[in-house]
């Protein structure tokens, strides 16, 4: 069988991950690259054999274009699936998809439209261990649910320049967990109130209005419970979790390591490595499943999961949490909806 | 050197456990004991050598008692307080203070003019895993603490005549994570949002007004977060983690199992044994830690911890959360005091 | 019910630790001891309400001591059991029963003869971790055990006093391992071969003929197969477990830790404490479950077990070792019995 | 830079695994396949783009083909390392390199003669907790190492076809535990005693003269002690571990899990999933990682290791431990060298 031909639009980090992973994918086949650095993009042809750098517009017309994954920069997002969606070429596009939840809503519009599969890469649904406790989860071992725990820590604080056009923690990393929380509650969160913390570097944090530590809770109309909680420095490596907690027992979802040696000293027993440093270690296996979720929406017609919808109801616990934040008190989803 | 005599005040289940603690304490002995139902009273002290059975009244004025363990009704502890204080009995009083915060402040004016040791019966501060991740902390180990989680869930769901005469979930279970709190972050926290759930046995919980599940966030005035979660029917057994986060390092203070004997089948690997339930099995060490504090109250004079205000403020937080959850809102603990 | 009035021989470290526990039974009281130093034993008697200082005579033959529990030196051993049996008075007694197999035997033939209980101080047995893991294979969970394995080690060379009159360390330290491999094999090691080595400190070792390091294996008659480590410098703590291997699963009880507190930094995840250090701490709860044993022996009739037949195979085992480690060969233990 | 191209001979399900991490790996392509079964070979290549089916001969020949991977049937491995000595090119081979030690020690004649690369296939060296375990040794953490102990457990019963034809027990799977034990013992074992057992499928084991479960020990020169035990059975999945302990410490290599998702019940916490079945999956980084090695042996001309020497010396210790078995005595390496 013929590999689905993909085209790469954005080729920095996140990217260059992506195309290898395309790359060493049984499905699929890097086919195109595109970057607004063309001599990115050139390199990073030259090293996929019959990978080919192309112009954006070449991409969404080209017949040997099967299908797109958009890593560019965030302000971007909105447009590319737009286009791939005239273009009827499915789209695996990275998170967030703006940040800006009206340009988010418009395009919406659009997406409904259309058959085109939109995918949105909240890969960590597809991390091996949440994912097991999702399917364990429905398969009925812990009863009903009714407390969601998300741990989510990154192991140092991003570079300034980052940080300023990220759009604020709760839509940059906060995100993933608020995807995660609709995936593990199944449910809509209906309430949120939310603390942030400028607590790692607070000078840096009031120049730029941003918040560096988090907690959140939420609750869902029927009042299962979330927690989510953020730090930027969890200096013993990226910190990923969750706990699920039933009617009938609890699952937790742990912290991968690099590998499974142990030291025991005077002065110390069963004492580990730090923590895998940073999301591209952590999740590796998920980015590869979430390309095998998007080659079965586009060869076996399965609905893409996470979908458009999924990103923007993500969005929208973002921006209701900055109200809660900006007023100090609980906010229902529905003011901002 | 003699050994202090104990009269114990209450005779019931824990009253039972402190008895059997102070025949064991190496440097306690139990004179004398009393119980509203005197035959209980009788029963406990024949299994104790040379243990009474007094009337409150003796008690108080007997030469021959030392000190004081209150572990009778919570409706009668404030009393019993002010009594030992009158007689310069130092007292350890099992919590919490009252369920009435008017009441608890009475009796806070009658403590603080006094020089008597008052000690309240938070016990889980002398558990050796949370001592030792506090002792860590201010070690300096994990630099300065900028989150505390506490996940405390119960086995199952107490008996329905229990339930009724609690005082609500916030004032009976939540409050020894209150006082956790307090004792981990080192500072008052001064805001608080809770969400209180009716998600185990909901038509109970509607009928009583109380709650079975909870979530809260607090934060202190300087910016330190503090998550607690509660649950009534964790069937995995009696749950009781606290967890650090600092900016060098994390602490977690895990769940103390029956024994280290895992078992590894064809569809499972590590499996241990449901966890200690209930607290008198979990919190053993530490029920018998809280009596040498108190010895060292009692004869080296050091300053009752946790004393009587420790037990007023994790009230007055409960008060605060029961604000939070019937408004719906952020509540300042300033509100309440 | 009153209490079965316990005599104690010998009131070194390991006396000391079963007096305490003798005290803090709910079925036992110490009614008597006796110590070759006799101030040690006045010293020991005074710390304990009513118990008396009685030379040994007296003791075996007073109508106010029920049981007896030997914790005397090694070569007295044999002498007081005899004189337990003799006087009829049911007793416990640390291991070995002597270092030479031959007093052995002949103390054998005397105990045979007689229904006083005499139990042997093999304490591993009830711990609980072990214990359930005995319990759980007997259930059939593992189905048909084929392999044990016995890690056990030392934290550090004990005094070089003590390890020149300990016997060697296959009868001194080893010999509560050959017990537990008997245990859980639930049959006869008919062939043995045993590495000695002297690793640690061998200038010492050469001195004195004896090891600090071993590895043995041993086979039943129907081929199951066990292995034993030994090692007296484990630097991480106190090092005690025990592997079952069967055709249906695996069972491992593993070390208990002083608490569940665990550290998270920089260079290291997960960190615990050092093992508990030593055989007094990591063994209190099977210490105290030895006298219960020992209770149900003299009040409900039950069989000793371990008894006076485990604690000369386990010697035999030892011997035969010994001859293995001499020669160089394999050893059928029917060549030493 | 150019990639090196490899041949692969032998395209069953070991060579399989091979194709693919040669055409994942950064620095090597999969030039050419050759298998008996033609059909195979020719289906091996179809998959892999530029890929050929040669004959052998071509193989060794081309000037196309830098290296070659020898996954063939064992009894032809010595012949292809001779040949690709012969042709100058670097062989990696996998273990063992023969089942007779006399072919295996005419084959080291003429490897030894030769500069060309050859490098045995004892993937677990590679495995990133054992080799972190031999780093953290060889750095001093544990101080001067003592005993090595390594459990070995297949999950199943090889097929009966394979059973007959893989040159028993000690030859096939204790092959890859006496190169983890030379390669952390840094020396050579110089006596070994080995018991071999029929404990799973007695019968059958009866029938073809083998066994499926055994316990070995050995010791080098300087004292040092190694254990090893082998299980066809551990029904939890294919149980790896490797243990040292020194004068300052111990490092444990342990098992992989499928992810770090832990159930907890009303009977059981914690609870795993079955470990990670089977070899190529619990040691799929070591297999990529044995690739890079080969690698630095073609490009930067690092000597191979393990090399032919390793792969002979392992399978004297397999020849001794037969003598043992066979004469159930302890043995010197040096009888069968």
């Amino acid at each position: 069988m013929s590999k689905i031909r993909l085209a790469l639009i954005g080729c920095g980090r996140i990217g260059q991950m992506h195309a290898a992973n395309i790359d060493a994918h049984a499905r699929m086949e890097l086919a195109a690259v595109h970057d607004q650095i063309q001599e990115l993009a050139v390199a990073t042809a030259a090293k996929y054999g019959s990978c080919k750098d192309l112009d954006v517009n070449e991409i969404f017309s080209s017949s040997e274009i099967d299908a797109i994954l958009v890593a560019s920069p965030t302000d971007t997002h909105a447009d590319y699936i737009e286009q791939a969606v005239a273009a009827k070429k499915p789209v695996l596009c990275e998170k967030p998809i703006d940040l800006n939840i009206d340009r988010v809503n418009a395009c919406a519009g659009i997406v409904a439209k259309s058959s085109t599969p939109v995918q949105i890469g909240f890969n960590r649904r597809f991390d091996p261990g949440h994912a097991a406790a999702h399917k364990t989860m429905l398969a009925g071992e812990i009863g009903d649910l009714r407390q969601v725990l998300i741990t989510s820590r990154d192991p140092e604080m991003p570079p300034d320049a980052y940080y300023r056009n990220a759009g604020g923690l709760l839509r940059d990393m906060t995100i993933h967990d608020f995807d995660l929380a609709r995936f593990f509650l199944g449910d809509e969160p209906v309430e949120i109130f939310a603390f942030g913390g400028r607590l790692i570097n607070p000078a840096f944090m009031d120049e730029i209005g941003d918040h560096d530590t988090a907690m959140v809770v939420m609750r869902t109309a029927d009042g299962k419970q979330c927690h989510i909680n953020n730090f930027r420095q969890a200096v013993y490596g990226y910190d990923q979790r969750v706990e699920l907690v039933g009617l009938d027992g609890m699952l937790i979802s742990g912290n991968r390591k690099p590998h499974e040696m142990r030291r025991y000293s005077a002065s110390a027993t069963a004492v580990g490595e730090p923590y895998l440093n940073f999301f591209i270690e952590r999740y590796s296996e998920a980015f590869a499943e979430e390309l095998t979720a998007f080659a079965d929406c586009i060869e076996n017609g399965t609905a893409p999961s996470p979908d458009f919808e999924d990103g923007r109801r993500a969005l929208l616990l973002a921006e209701a949490s900055y109200v809660s934040i900006a007023e100090n008190r609980m906010v229902k989803v529905s003011e901002v909806s």
